[in-house]
């Protein structure tokens, strides 16, 4: 094999079978993304060892791609639990599913997610290191933290969270910036936690390139964590996540040297005045790197509801530079998700992936939107259900209510106005009865 | 009575009950509600005959308002049904209803209505006419749009939506520039029709006065229907809908010479990338008079989700220029909505609506937001639900998912990021056994 990752095979010219599939099933030309792929601004996840994935791309040139996070815990021990999220998951076509167990047989777990998924799989390796590794968080020490992530190599995960941009002098700033919410992700609370107690650097950005070594090794793709994310609109787009960002952009470009894939994690809560901005200083700090946000949450107020707050925050996001989306359910802030809430969240993600590959007017994204309208000028409410996100719902809702007219439905019955319409455009009588 | 009409009164710099009560509640001051209720750019809409109204503003001024429709119809002619759901609505705080009943006993379900309602009442008063008339569509006069829109005023409806910038000029330009979903509108398509088949200018254009003049006697605001209103992403800003919307600009300027408040209803389904653009112009063609939109849905490909199509689009729309949102709920394109399709549509719009007035930095907004915030980084559980958008929903998803360490949630468990940064913050050690 003349090379590890793809990027290193785009940058000797290769085309791999991972790219032609990818170019094949995304329609995207196969100079362009070769370019892009040697670039690093789009990325084909995919470990050595994850046999029967399916290659997708993210970037650019991609569609917009969607994440669901799932995971055995203390508060959720079930694997078959989980499984059956997973197998539900994958039928409603996500791209990527994430692995964020941190307790009990999280390894049996996971060898079995990547034996029967097709996605790509993430994982973030400290929450299982720190989870089970029968030591004080203090007393882990930079030999844990490798061990973990080539355990997780060798076991097939396609992408790694790993938060190595929360160094120490951001740690300083975090103390001198005070926060509303402090830090909010796990994984950089940990590591705060972890460097305050040891007064060491975080392992992640001091022994950085081993860690590549081990990514390289398995064409792991890194995905830079970002633990300054906003927990709060208050405290988005502050001195602590932006010059967090810097750092992850300085590492990007040593991955990139390393011939190792990159993406970076994003925000978060941020208001809807500053999304789009956001995205654009992430953009030209990390260099065109793809870039995976969570939400972003446009307002805190609504836990319950935060698959909506998310899906207006992802839209615009996703609308103006953000290439793949972790999914948020109505659970965030209140509890572990649930089979219906993975449900719920999974649409609500795919709605905004959509919306904004229409904006930004990607291939083929209105054609979808276009072939719906169609059906509904033709009244076809057999093809409206297909053609619909979610045709389990469509169906569902269009059966409960019967309208009396059988063309029409119960919302304005013989008033409908496409009915109406058809009528009168071909020059029959328009009669309300 | 020196005056009217809430503008009138203005006008003539007398500032009305109505007016304190709305500066006192929406903490506006006095002098600026004055100037912007005298040039239009505030409504508080009331019909005198409304006696037990709360009064609401709707303009740049106040926060974005929220509205919800009900109404008995022959698919749902169950009078009670509806009144439980405005009972809900009520309690649930939106800041108006919308009465479409368009069959059976309407007289007396829109007088029950407004007896039980501190909310403005609003309707469109042809939905009644031609459900409710007995005669054909075709043989309808003037004379019946005119005894009708009486109607609803004498029994206080406080504003009604008026189809009057659908002529038969854009009627011709809707039939030269074919669309994909041709008109939507329920009102504009009848219109449409109506014309057609009697070879007559739309009776709301050509005697638009005569209505204005019913209206200005009982202080009803008119609400201009946008007949043309995109159906479809594909039909967005085009020809059609811009030309109605200057013409819905000239029909401002003659209502408020008249003294009738105003307020136009938008679209509808427009892309995401075009979502400002609309507000823009609408705001620039009304000549800033209040902007009441329906959505936008910012793709077609999500019915049963379309309360979150809709979000996206009204987060957008609220941070741009509308100032008033009607609900979409997850029954749209399929049914009418039930009690709880209501409750969502509702919660969605209220997010929407306030995701947006934290975007253009509305006072008071951002505070929501940040009592919260300060709940979650204090973990104080009880607080963040009672802050929360659904009170009732966050409880239950708390107690549905009891964590192993109770100050947490079972999302993260011992994990929990916010109570290691209060440990480590404090000094503690951050343990996780």
């Amino acid at each position: 094999m003349k090379y590890k990752t793809q990027i290193e095979a785009a940058r000797k010219g290769i085309f791999t079978k991972e790219m032609e599939y990818v170019a094949t099933n995304e329609n995207i030309n196969r100079e362009l993304l070769i370019k892009e792929v040697s670039n690093g601004r789009l990325i084909i996840p995919g470990n050595k060892n994850h046999k029967n994935i399916r290659p997708v791309a993210i970037g650019e040139l991609s569609s917009t791609k969607v994440n669901v996070n799932i995971g055995i815990s203390k508060d959720c021990p079930d694997k078959d639990v989980e499984l059956k999220k997973v197998k539900k998951a994958i039928e409603l076509n996500v791209d990527s599913i994430m692995d964020l167990s941190c307790w009990g047989d999280t390894r049996d777990f996971r060898q079995n997610l990547v034996e029967v998924s097709p996605c790509m799989i993430g994982s973030v390796p400290m929450y299982d290191m720190i989870g089970n590794s029968g030591k004080a968080l203090k007393d882990l020490t930079k030999d844990d933290f490798l061990k973990c992530v080539k355990d997780h190599a060798i076991d097939g995960i396609d992408f790694m969270t790993i938060h190595a941009g929360l160094n120490k002098k951001t740690a300083q700033r975090v103390k001198r910036n005070r926060r509303l919410t402090n830090i909010v992700s796990r994984g950089g609370s940990l590591l705060f936690a972890w460097m305050e107690m040891t007064g060491n650097e975080n392992p992640f950005y001091e022994f950085y390139e081993e860690f590549l070594d081990v990514l390289y090794e398995y064409d792991v793709t890194i995905s830079l964590g970002d633990g300054c994310r906003p927990g709060s609109i208050h405290d988005a787009t502050d001195a602590s996540q932006l010059e967090e960002l810097i750092t992850l952009g300085e590492l990007t470009k040593r991955a990139w040297a390393k011939n190792v894939q990159v993406m970076v994690e994003g925000p978060g809560h941020i208001p809807l005045n500053e999304v789009k901005t956001n995205m654009i200083i992430a953009k030209k700090l990390l260099f065109n790197a793809p870039f995976y946000v969570l939400g972003p949450l446009v307002t805190d107020i609504a836990p319950g509801y935060d698959h909506i707050t998310s899906a207006i925050g992802g839209a615009i996001a996703a609308s103006s530079g953000a290439d793949f989306l972790c999914y948020v359910t109505p659970a965030e802030h209140l509890r572990l998700p649930d089979e219906d809430d993975m449900i719920e969240g999974i649409m609500a993600t795919k709605i905004a992936a959509h919306a904004g590959d229409v904006a930004r007017k990607f291939p083929g994204a209105i054609e979808k939107d276009n072939n719906m309208s169609k059906a509904r000028a033709e009244l076809d409410w057999e093809k409206m259900i297909s053609l619909s996100i979610n045709p389990e719902k469509s169906y569902k809702y269009r059966q409960s209510a019967k309208p009396d007219k059988e063309d029409t439905c119960t919302m304005c019955g013989e008033m409908c106005a496409v009915k109406n319409m058809n009528k009168i455009l071909s020059g029959e009588e328009v009669k309300i009865s």
